[in-house]
């Protein structure tokens, strides 16, 4: 398969916006923004990004499938720590350059510090100043060193 | 309120990661990327951009600014539409290039398109080819024409 046979071409703003055709709205380095939120809870897990090929093998696999702008790759989450993101469903936004993932998240967690989510900490609202996060549901649920650089 | 008293600056990955400094990770366009989510449901309502300036209002007057890319400006949800964004919690990820915040939705939606959702279609899994849109919760909430550009 060819990214071409999957995406359809950009094309007006109201196809894109109230049409059935998928397009894709790739930014400058061919990526979109995909929120992961956990299936059962409705908590986010995790926000990250897809390349044409990463939302590809997504949809093809049911599987999450990311690209790191840090490494600079392809990653099919959980390859090295086991903890795979069975996607239940996927919804595209608006003007199509955001996905939204709601998974069955594997293991104990998805976030690379060894918890469950992503967004572990807190930001107080309602202050001028300098603000001082909280941890929230941060409890560590598995050992980082332990599940990644095996 | 400036702000360099708001945020902290960036540090090492792990005072970044463990820390409760907050030292959001701007991209080159001086951007964070929000999750907005309906406080009740759990539904991914949006998916924006806040600029320091927006993330600082939004904190300090717990309702949602953003940074509007597109119109390169700074954004209060809800100053034309009236459906203002209620922020409920605020959290950041591991890294800080993301915050996830839980809304009280003022009005019918939040979507531009009339829509209380900007994640209106989904993208059915587990096929090669092309892929074809399915609306889901896609009915219209609200006429956009009327609220919008009055």
């Amino acid at each position: 398969m060819t990214e071409q046979s999957t995406f359809a071409p950009r094309s007006s703003t109201e196809a894109d916006e109230e049409g059935l055709a998928f397009a894709p709205k790739f930014d400058a380095a061919g990526l979109v923004t995909c929120v992961a939120t956990d299936a059962k809870t409705g908590d986010v897990l995790m926000v990250a990004h897809m390349n044409a090929e990463a939302l590809r093998r997504t949809i093809e696999s049911g599987e999450a499938w990311y690209f790191s702008r840090s490494r600079k790759s392809l990653w099919r989450k959980g390859e090295s720590s086991g903890h795979v993101q069975r996607v239940l469903e996927m919804r595209v936004d608006c003007d199509q350059d955001a996905v939204w993932i709601k998974v069955e998240q594997q293991g104990p967690g998805a976030c690379h510090t060894g918890r469950r989510s992503c967004f572990y900490r807190a930001v107080p609202l309602g202050k001028a100043g300098a603000a001082t996060l909280q941890f929230r549901d941060a409890d560590k649920t598995f050992d980082p060193g332990k599940v990644y650089d095996k």
